[in-house]
């Protein structure tokens, strides 16, 4: 007989997005920390909200969740690095949109979102999450039926070539460990599919790995996660290190704040756990902690042909295949 | 017999909308250049851009439009006065939801949206537009059905009672003229309902008149709309005039870039009218010029009690009836 998830099992999922909470926020505390004292100015901590599910829509009735965000960093202009594990019920036209049957869930995950300063050094999105459909609403109840979905994307405002056969290399070989559960081609072309902006006909950035609505083999399907979750740090922080010392122009830095006016709009107008959460009641704030800080919107603004910004935009036209590259 | 309208009537609309585009564009080049004189600085004008239907997603099959955008002004930091006139054939999902059964339909209107640079000035945006459902595609086809849509709402960043009432009354004495097909209070509270961030439970700014789907008595429903975008710069300017030439501090420009986010949650997750130009292949930068310059994002902020920032965060929670006020 194959494993059967239980509620101990859910535990273990969960306990997983709280330790990797931990050692990322303090990984990416580090690399603030080395850059501000470079610069002689004060180093950025993610300040910490803890909140417990009263929510305004009666959808979540337990659990909560431990929101970090880190804001003014030296390098690390706005981040946050956020786990929550609540109980509930879902709303009957959501419902029918995912496998199972019964009405009663527990979802626990962890979402990160990294918008650095400096304009060389990119911004990173990762986060890996389980949803479970429970028989009865208490907690220890039943699992009916659960699946894993998460995934991680670099979105990068000059382009290296280096930098993108690195991230995606780095989940690629992840990936590659667990070839009974995943197919690393498969997650990363429906990364390229799930981050893209119909209405500017442009990906959000150079992709990485999108996997959603895993319900077969649980147990290995964690071990991925687990795996995908502690490569994070080792496919990002490099990047960072690289880019952090580099000087940049101020003409890169606008090129930057338009670009990430691209962020807003793909979380606002197409990102379904954004949505989700602002119809459902969620903290507002925590799922908004994923906007930059400074962002700009001018009008019909054009790279000029040949430039490296307009080397960008032809990539994020044409997504790549990086592993390959 | 009542009234019938043709094509011809349909010319005379557009027409006032393309008028209407000289007056407003010109009357605010003239205060820009005003402010610009007083700060020594250059005026910005508008820049004017026309483009034809080429849209790729075969909905919109002729006419086209004329933005008209102004950028990094010494008053105005970013606007656009947008007018456009389109045949087409609505999608089938969208046509159900509208008056009148034909798919062929033609829409003209003019769409504006100011952002001050200057944070004690409010930003504002109108429009005015109709609908019509013809019985075939070709140019001079019969009318089968029409309807006018409109308002005019002020977000201001910093709350002066008088400016509210000056920007609600203008409006009110134009509903009053036309008590036959519109009613104030009506108009009112449709506006504040309509610019209403679900998701914050907060109003985007203090309102206006707001108007739709009027399909009775068409020719009065054009003399309204004529005087309603005839008393926009009346409306808007002399509370422009008030507050440029007062002096803001940092903090307050700041409370601005934090409250355009605000703006801009609106527009990309409610506007009925984005994300129907986002979804049917629309000129995105003619859309998207309603989005302010600079923006920001900053975690949890919250203004101090009793702070003008926490009055008017009072006022978006709770509509004021300003004509009574």
């Amino acid at each position: 007989m194959p494993f059967q998830p239980d509620f101990a099992f859910l535990d273990k999922a969960s306990d997983f997005f709280h330790t990797l909470q931990d050692t990322i926020t303090t990984g990416l505390e580090e690399v603030e920390s080395e850059f501000a004292a470079k610069k002689s100015s004060e180093a950025a901590v993610f300040h910490q909200d803890l909140w417990d599910h009263g929510d305004s829509s009666g959808i979540i009735t337990g659990g909560g969740g431990r929101t970090r965000v880190i804001q003014n960093g030296a390098l690390l202009e706005k981040g946050g690095v956020n786990v929550s594990d609540v109980m509930g019920t879902f709303p009957e036209d959501f419902a029918s949109t995912m496998p199972g049957s019964s009405p009663h869930f527990r979802a626990s995950g962890i979402s990160l979102v990294i918008h650095p300063f400096h304009p060389l050094v990119p911004t990173v999105h990762a986060n890996f999450r389980f949803i479970a459909r429970l028989r009865a609403p208490e907690t220890g109840a039943d699992v009916e039926s659960m699946w894993f979905g998460g995934g991680a994307d670099l979105t990068p405002y000059y382009l290296y070539k280096e930098d993108a056969i690195h991230f995606h290399t780095t989940f690629q070989e992840v990936c590659d460990k667990h070839r009974d559960v995943v197919d690393y081609q498969e997650l990363k072309e429906h990364c390229d599919r799930y981050f893209y902006l119909k209405h500017r006909g442009e990906s959000r950035g150079i992709g990485g790995i999108f996997y959603d609505y895993k319900q077969d083999m649980p147990e290995r399907m964690l071990e991925f996660t687990r795996d995908a979750g502690s490569a994070f740090l080792n496919s990002y922080v490099p990047i960072v290190r690289r880019r952090m010392i580099e000087d940049y122009t101020a003409q890169q830095k606008e090129f930057q704040l338009w670009r990430r006016g691209r962020y807003v709009e793909f979380n606002l107008i197409y990102d379904r756990g954004t949505l989700f959460g602002l119809k459902t009641g969620g903290r507002i704030e925590s799922i908004l902690m994923s906007l930059p800080m400074h962002v700009m919107w001018k009008y019909d603004y054009n790279p000029d042909p040949g430039s490296p910004e307009a080397a960008l935009l032809e990539v994020l036209k044409n997504p790549v295949d990086w592993h390959k590259a």
